[in-house]
């Protein structure tokens, strides 16, 4: 019986020739990574279980993106938690304020993730470097302390489910879209524990950063992972990166899927996500007059520089409107120095957005553009949780980063085709 | 008997040919300033007195800046009371989040005060417009919904101190070290109620933003207000921007003052005022070895442009400090662009900084940077008091931009001819 791509990965780092769905399995990994709400805790547990040593320092990553620059000295000890523990072991990668970003787009534009790598991370968005053909997922702060500690970690095999999508999408018709579509299909339970393994020639008109974003939001269907067999357009982002070899693996043809769903994309339009759930999506033909206090164009979801430009250049030659604040953040300084090359943060800010240091910020609460009772937000992040940006009482629309430009400037959620001044 | 320029603004706006030192007036303003701190406690008393419009719509002026883009969801309520008033009243001088800055930067650089003014704010660092010739000066919240309601104030007219400096400052010697220096030479008490006038040769030496910063710091050594004479570099300054005309005044040569100080800032060495009072300042090559955690270029001291085109000579072709975490905040939007336009974002990416969107941020332990417990940072703000930037355990350096760059740099509190690589 063949396999998957994603249980040839735990396989080959359980020492395995065969896993099957369900089994139980210890296996070695290739990262471990932490930030600062998790990391501390990771490291009180790791102090507890009498770590004196961690098992490779240049195979744990510490990156401190949630709350940075510090919001308050409850954060700001959180940091120094994180800080005082790299030092203490040379962590090689621990990212400071300065040289950092989001820790799901720093691991991929560094080189630290690749093909056939399984990764653990203390944050569910672990799961987004599965569009580079690598196993990855969240785990639990201890699971982290045991792996800095042995650079190994349990995992339940899980079955897989095929999306395969078909068509080539229309303008301004992104990976969020394909990855919000599809959550609405299946559910946020939809794919509880399982591996989700995108598909499809559509793919191929993705480029890598709108392909993770796909992977990224697996856990919004309750994934365990989201994976793509990597093609060379995988291939060459990797090539220009990778810090070592990776290893390339593809599902067999006979490999067992417990479901398989065809989607043709080249009808989809934009989708809107409306309040509460990430399932709630719409076409954005059936929106209706929604109107946006604030946008936010940022997070590990869609927070890189393809993000960026497309936001650019549906915002360039606009302002935005008076009654909204557009907030812009680069998901790594990378990003945030690219754009200044580009002329994208002059764009932006010419239109009257701010551009934000790198942080997680508002996509969790957490700082950098909070609601108030009763504010509405369009956002490219990954959650329209209740208050998950602010007041019980607020409410959230998530979308691609072209449909948040336009709607910034239009001052309610609107077709990047009816703002747009420049040739697509 | 002749007056200061201080007696010749507060007389002519209260209708009088002469007023004197401890005089009573009630005076009509020519702007009214609130923030998102104080703003909203305005409004309540606004409210309260039962107000149902304001003096003028186009002489109030709502910003803000200093937990923006909001921090929490309680600053969020603050915010959005602020926008509201000013939505309710159609206040022209409001200015949202992407299109605002730190009040006290944002209102020279829009031409909304000038010499002659007579400017309130609800915030101590209402006194720096006195650069300009203005008389302005920090007020309560309730006497700002006072005079939101009848565009009049009451004042006690203050005596005068005249600072007079003399001799050409050198390299890295700035408006901050003169200010430094001279809070240190009579104390944070030592113009209590009194109007700080400064004057002498050496300041035509110093732009216009660098005499903002002297007259921004007069509050810390107690004082009403801050001012200085206009000269050909303030006309100019203000030529390009004003949104009005303008009347120059200028102290009689029989004018009273209390006291009268003379300094040869020809010998002055960048200062360093070491925790945890302005007044504490020592020459830079009497600080010895002080490691830094993190730098904070910013704030309405230290935001403006010529701030951060010093500070981008100094880190220019040299890499923030592993251990330091560079914090720059442009002060407005206007800056922040000038700085992508003219490279120094790039400069500043580049070495290892983050560039915040414009806020007050950290110099008030808002956010954008809050120290935790034991650390230490050296800063371009105006007050290193006990726990102002956060743990009460830490510690703050106020300095100008070239020194805190420079101590970036180094790890260290630093002399900028210590690390700049380029011609001065």
């Amino acid at each position: 019986m063949g396999m998957t791509i994603t249980q040839k990965i735990l396989a080959e780092h359980a020492g395995k020739n065969f896993v099957e769905p369900g089994e139980l399995i210890m296996a070695g990994v290739d990262l471990v990574l932490a930030n600062d709400i998790t990391g501390p805790v990771a490291i009180k547990e790791f102090e507890k279980a009498g770590g004196k040593e961690v098992f490779d320092k240049e195979k744990i990553a510490l990156i401190p993106d949630h709350f940075t620059p510090n919001k308050d000295i409850k954060s700001a000890e959180l940091s120094k938690a994180l800080r005082d523990f790299a030092r203490k072991y040379d962590i090689t990668h621990y990212y400071e304020v300065g040289r950092m970003g989001i820790e799901h787009a720093l691991l991929p534009e560094k080189g630290l993730v690749g093909p056939g790598d399984l990764v653990i991370g203390a944050d569910s968005h672990t799961c987004t470097y599965g569009a580079l053909g690598a196993f990855s997922t969240g785990v639990g702060s201890t699971d982290i302390a045991f792996a800095m500690m042995t650079g190994k970690c349990w995992f339940k095999v899980p079955e897989s489910m095929k999306f395969i999508y078909r068509g080539k999408p229309s303008p301004f018709v992104t990976g969020k879209d394909f990855i919000l579509f599809t959550i609405k299909d299946i559910g946020v339970d939809g794919a509880l524990y399982r591996a989700m393994e995108f598909s499809g020639e559509a793919l191929k008109y993705l480029t890598v950063d709108e392909r993770l974003t796909i992977t990224n939001m697996a856990i919004e269907a309750g994934a365990k992972n989201g994976i793509m067999e990597p093609d060379d357009v995988t291939l060459n982002y990797v090539k220009d990166r990778a810090k070592k070899t990776y290893k390339v693996y593809k599902s067999d043809d006979d490999a067992q899927y417990c479901d398989v769903r065809e989607y043709d994309v080249s009808k989809l339009e934009p989708q809107v996500a409306l309040p509460h759930l990430p399932e709630n999506s719409v076409n954005i033909s059936e929106v209706g007059d929604i109107t946006v206090d604030q946008v936010v164009i940022g997070s590990c979801t869609n927070g890189r520089i393809e993000d960026m430009r497309m936001a650019a250049k549906v915002i360039k030659g606009n302002k935005v409107h008076p009654y909204v604040r557009m907030i812009v953040i680069p998901a790594t300084q990378e990003v945030y120095l690219q754009m200044i090359r580009e002329g994208l943060m002059e764009i932006f800010v010419e239109a009257g957005a701010v551009v934000s240091t790198p942080t997680c910020g508002p996509c969790l609460g957490g700082h950098m553009g909070i609601l108030a009772k009763g504010e509405r937000a369009v956002s490219t992040t990954n959650r329209n949780f209740v208050g998950r940006m602010g007041h019980p009482e607020s409410e959230i629309y998530l979308t691609n980063p072209a449909v948040a430009a336009a709607s910034a400037v239009k001052g309610k959620i609107a077709h990047p085709m009816e703002v747009i001044k420049n040739d697509i």
